[in-house]
């Protein structure tokens, strides 16, 4: 498919072929406008560019505050520079509208990177529901490899759903803990181990190097009495000090290696087309019930039928039963 | 909303009011069947006996595969009977249409509660996708309720999704576990735990009293870092046998409170409405998605766009929106 781009967007996208960093932060703020003529370029856009997009390594960073996400972030991320590494940093934070703040706004956080030609950083956009922070956060993924940046990592602080999404859209998830003297469950939410291709525990430095190795040890123990996702690949907990660099370089060879192993096995590819299925599917749920809620003729009954429901007054399955009925005509059925 | 009833499906609803077990039966069968017509005789059904419906203490009960849940229903269902209840059970396992098995399907597994004429048991249905499941299941409740069961048991398995399905159409939950040497993560799902309104360690006889006993202390420590969903609950790990009867009826008294502390505050009330609220909506986007893909001009679309997809030649926000388009005509976005 070839999309025809207006000439402003055309330059755009010329400009970020090259690598512009300035084009591809524009062109994330073209996908996450709520205006309609941004979305619909940003569409064009996206469109032309699909071509040059997937070859990047997409990996999803999580962990509870107080891990140290954007200190890993920072000195894996230098490893990476020094391999040669394009890398683009992208965060999700459904909280951000909440706050008013934003997970990377504060540039001071990771000032090692910030400025470089090799890196990217972009904070999470705010003002948006959590599904529209995915669905955007898709889209940069795809316009920072039309860029040229092969490394993207999708930070997340964990609010919601957030870290399912991420791992639903990167090839590999990462979940980096502090050592937690012993009680597993503090501060992780349950449902995000299982989503670890790596778990890290950070902070193994002074005082704390035998809580991490402990912690560590804890870890890989009970990652072995889970089924793993890929056949090679067993699930462990390692333990790193982002702080003076201590396991960075040994993590960035297992990423490098789950990565050699996903593309051999072919289950890269698999697993992207699968993404971009769900992806598909996600989109057509979130749009129909927009469009449903848009409807002038569902607008006009629904505040009534959601009234009617919430008394008990009406079955629900009877009530969205109607509503489709009126705006589709009567289903096959209730003939 | 008075619903007219068809002869048969009268005939039913009164035997129904009347407690009549085969009555129920009969019509969770219809509610449960995909033939057309029993759904438009269920729906119907269900709509005239909606004002007989949310009178009873919906209980959902998962827990692991070896935890004993048959013998604790058995047993908490015996107190519950001796306390005057009228019990239904309802099994929600969405992979008995793969396994071509039923939780519930061996009559023997609850030979003390089976036939006595307080108590009903229902099996999961087969041959349905999770969501039908869950749908049916609600469905089973209300008609229950209506049948004058007081006390409604959805166990579930805890396959995919269903103990938040199950969590979300029941007032109280219950977490099941045997006791397991101090490893707190075998066997326990995560995102399971934090559904939990009470934690009940059994099997805390012969040798494993201890184990229970240490057990329960550890999962009461590790729900106290959890925010309490209720003021006024905080979330416990008990101790029980279902085998000899020890904690039971302690088990039944924590029960029966907190439904009291659900009512007098009001948030029975409230949990009931957002539950309802959240069937609608999940009922409407079943439908609509299904409504999308039996749609003659989508269905002819369908394997093209999901194709184009899966080759990464469009972008599936793209492809969502076209597909609608097709569908409703060209939405506000793209003018």
């Amino acid at each position: 498919m070839t999309a025809t781009l207006p000439e402003d967007t055309a330059d755009l996208a010329v400009r970020l072929r090259r690598g512009e960093r300035r084009a591809l932060a524009q062109a994330i703020t073209l996908a996450e406008s709520a205006r309609v003529d941004h979305r619909m370029k940003a569409e064009r856009l996206l469109s032309a560019l699909m071509p040059e997009t997937g070859r990047s390594l997409r990996l999803g960073i999580s962990g509870p505050p107080g891990a140290g996400k954007s200190t890993f972030i920072e000195a894996v991320g230098q490893v990476a520079i020094d391999r040669g590494y394009k890398l683009a940093i992208l965060a999700v934070d459904p909280s951000s509208n909440i706050s008013g703040g934003s997970i990377l706004g504060d540039k001071v956080r990771m000032a090692a990177l910030t400025g470089r030609p090799e890196v990217f950083i972009r904070p999470s956009p705010s003002g948006m529901v959590s599904g529209g922070v995915a669905r955007r956060t898709r889209e940069a993924i795809l316009l920072a490899e039309a860029a040229g940046f092969d490394l993207v990592i999708v930070e997340t602080v964990g609010v919601g759903q957030s870290e399912t999404e991420v791992a639903a859209m990167t090839d590999m998830f990462l979940l980096l803990l502090a050592p937690m003297g012993g009680d597993m469950l503090q501060g992780i939410k349950r449902g995000v181990m299982e989503l670890a291709d790596l778990v890290i525990v950070n902070k193994a430095d002074g005082n704390h190097i035998a809580a991490a190795q402990q912690a560590a040890a804890d870890y890989s123990h009970a990652l072995r009495l889970m089924r793993p996702q890929y056949d090679g690949w067993q699930v462990e907990a390692v333990q790193c000090s982002a702080l003076n660099g201590d396991g960075i370089s040994e993590i960035m060879d297992r990423v490098e290696n789950f990565r050699i192993l996903l593309e051999s096995s072919g289950i890269l590819q698999k697993r992207r087309v699968v993404q971009a299925t769900a992806w598909l599917w996600a989109e057509l749920k979130e749009d129909l019930i927009e469009r449903l809620k848009t409807h002038p003729a569902i607008a006009q009954l629904l505040p009534r039928v959601e009234a009617d429901v919430r008394n008990g007054e009406i079955l629900p399955t009877m009530a969205a039963r109607k509503l489709l009925d009126g705006l589709f005509g009567v289903s096959k059925r209730s003939t």
